[in-house]
C-alpha cells in the first residue's frame, strides 16, 4: 500500500525543512535562501531582501469582522515586518489574488485602499501582481521586496551567549483581539440581533485587525549605530521566535517572565477569558513586534531607544530554553507556535 | 443602494488597472512598476526583475490529469518565462503554498520534486516561500527574481511601427493539449473503466503539462548581440499579447495568417474537435513562447537563429491591429485572452 503521511506529523516548519531538503543554491547572487525572515540576494552593491506570505480566507482571516481594507493593510504590513526584521528597508511590494465571484469590484476597492494605505504609509510601491479567480473564498499572497548594505543586514544566527534579549513592544494583544472578535461572531451567529460588545477594547482589537511594522526601530538602529546580533519578528508567538534564534544562533536563552512586556488591556482581558496573560505573549503570535539580540556592549545605545525591553540573555546551548518565573523558577520554554493544518 | 459591480464587467486587465490607479511610485529604485511581464527595480549596478504568478487548483490545474510533479515544474516555468520576457535571467524563485488537508507529505512530495527538477534545469535557486492550510484546494503561487543589466531590459512598450514581429515557435498546442486531457478526463468520469485515449498526443499534451520557458531564445540573443525592440511571453494566446505590445507601445500590426506557427501535430488535433488552428493559436495562451519586435536592421541576427519565425509587422497605431488571411484579406484582430472569473 502506497504511504501516507498527514502533513501535520511535520508542522509547518519541519515541512518546509522536509521540502526544501534536496534544493542546493546554484547561484553566486544567493547571499541566504530558505529559513529566515527574508531571502538575500547579492547586487554587488545593495542587497536585496525578498520576503512573502499568503493569507487564506478561513485560516487567517474571516471576513465576517476583518474590514477588508484592514485586511489589505495588514497583508502588507506583515511582509514589511519580515523585510525589517532583517534590518533592512522595503521599497516594493507585489500582491497576487485570488477571489471568488462573490466579491464584487467595490469589495476589491475596499481591499486596496488598505493596500494603498499602508504602501503609502511605509513609503512602498506596488510593482506588480496576479489577479485570478478561485472556486471559493479569498487568497492574497504578497511578497515584499527590500534592500540594505550588506555589513548592515541582521540574521537569526548571528546570537551568542550573553548576548542581551530584547522586544520592541508589548505582546500578546492581537491574541486577545482574536478571541472578542471570535466571541462575538459566536454571539452574532447565535443572535443576530444582539448587539455586539467590544468592551472598548480598541487598543487590541487594534492589535490584531491593523498591526503595524516597526520601521520606528529600523530608523532607531540607525541612527544610534547599532546593529543587533540576531533579529526576527514575532509573528507566531514569543516562544516559537525565541527557539528560532536559538536553533539557528546554536544558542539556548532565558527569558525572564516578569520582564515580558504586556499591555494592562491584555492583562484585564485575558484574565476574563480565563487564559494566563504571559501564556498569549509565549503563544498568541501576530504581534508584529521585533524580537532581537545585542551584544551587552550596546546597552547604552538601546537604552536611549523607545519602546524596547530586555527580557533575557542568550546561553551556551547546553543551558536550553528557559523561562525564568516571577518566582525565580526555571521552566523549560515550549513552542506552540504556528498550527494551522 | 450599495452598488455592486461584478468583476466580470472590467476583466483581468482592466480590474488590475482599476485597482492600482490610485497608486504613484515612491521610490527612486522603482523603474517599472504594473503593467509589464516584471517590475523592475535598480540597484545602481544591476537591475532587479520581479514576476509572480499564482495557480488556483479548479481554475489552473486540475488534479484529475495534471500529475503533481508536472504541476510544480509548470509553477516556476511560467513565471521564469516573465523574467525572460523581460530579456532577464533569472536567478531566484519563492514558493507559497495554500493546502487542504487531503493533501499528503508524499503528494506535495511529489510538487516538488517537480519544482526542483525545474530549479535545476533553470538554474534558479529557492529561496523562500510560505506554506500554510486551505479550507479546500491548492494554491500555488510563485514569485521569481532575475537580473539584467539595465540597458539590455526589453519592456512591452519600445516597439516602433516598421519593426517586425517574431516568434518563438509554434502556438497553439497548449490549447489543444487541454482539449485532449478534458474529454479523456469527462469519457472517464462517464465511465471509469474505460481506456483513455490520448491518441499518442505527446507533443501537444506536453506543451500543456510541461511546458518551458526559452532561456536558448535569451541566450541567443546575447550571443547575437541583438536587443529586441519589445517582448512579452504568450500566457494568454498571441491575439491578446499582440494587443499588450500595441497598446503600450502606441502602434498597430498587421499579423499574417500563414506565417503564424503551427505544429502539425495541433493542425490535425484541431480538425477533430472542429475547431480552427489559426483560432487556437491566437486565443488559446499557455504556449509560453516570446513574441518580441525588432528592428528591421536586426533581421540578419534573427535569420541565423533557430526557432524564429517572423509573423508579421507593426504599423502606425491608425492603422489598427489586423490579422492578414491567407487569402489576402484584412481582418481586425480581436483579443478574447484570459476570461477566467
Amino acid at each position: 500500500m502506497e504511504t501516507r503521511t498527514d502533513v501535520n506529523e511535520f508542522g509547518e516548519f519541519g515541512l518546509i525543512e522536509h521540502l526544501t531538503k534536496y534544493f542546493v543554491d546554484q547561484n553566486p547572487t544567493t547571499v541566504k535562501g530558505v529559513g529566515d525572515d527574508a531571502a538575500v540576494i547579492d547586487n554587488n552593491n545593495l542587497t536585496t531582501v525578498v520576503s512573502t506570505d499568503m493569507l487564506v480566507e478561513g485560516i487567517h482571516f474571516d471576513l465576517m469582522y476583518s474590514p477588508l481594507k484592514h485586511l489589505g493593510y495588514k497583508a502588507v504590513v506583515v511582509n514589511l515586518s519580515d523585510i525589517y526584521a532583517m534590518n533592512a528597508v522595503p521599497g516594493q511590494i507585489t500582491v497576487s489574488l485570488a477571489i471568488s465571484n462573490r466579491f464584487s469590484v467595490e469589495a476589491l476597492d475596499e481591499l486596496y485602499s488598505g493596500i494603498l494605505a499602508a504602501c503609502e504609509y511605509y513609503k512602498v510601491d506596488l510593482v506588480g501582481g496576479d489577479m485570478t479567480s478561485s472556486p471559493k473564498g479569498m487568497v492574497i499572497s504578497v511578497t515584499a521586496i527590500g534592500s540594505a548594505p550588506k555589513e548592515n543586514l541582521v540574521y537569526r544566527n548571528g546570537a551568542k551567549a550573553g548576548d542581551l534579549i530584547c522586544i520592541s513592544g508589548d505582546l500578546g494583544a492581537a491574541y486577545i483581539g482574536l478571541q472578542i472578535l471570535e466571541r462575538e461572531k459566536q454571539l452574532f451567529l447565535d443572535d443576530p440581533n444582539l448587539k455586539t460588545d467590544l468592551e472598548d477594547q480598541q487598543y487590541i482589537i487594534g492589535r490584531q485587525l491593523k498591526p503595524e511594522a516597526r520601521w520606528d526601530i529600523i530608523k532607531a538602529f540607525r541612527d544610534s549605530g547599532l546593529i543587533p546580533t540576531s533579529m526576527i519578528d514575532v509573528s507566531d508567538g514569543l516562544a516559537s521566535e525565541i527557539f528560532h534564534l536559538c536553533k539557528q544562533s546554536k544558542t539556548g536563552a532565558i527569558v525572564e517572565e516578569s520582564k515580558i512586556p504586556l499591555h494592562p488591556d491584555t492583562e484585564t482581558m485575558a484574565l476574563k477569558f480565563q487564559l494566563d496573560p504571559v501564556t498569549c505573549a509565549l503563544n498568541g503570535g501576530e504581534d508584529y513586534e521585533l524580537l532581537f539580540t545585542i551584544d551587552p556592549n550596546d546597552l547604552g545605545k538601546v537604552r536611549t531607544m523607545d519602546d524596547i525591553f530586555i527580557i533575557g540573555e542568550m546561553v551556551e546551548a547546553e543551558g536550553g530554553i528557559k523561562l525564568k518565573t516571577t518566582s525565580g523558577n526555571l521552566h523549560t520554554m515550549k513552542a506552540q507556535g504556528w498550527k494551522h493544518f
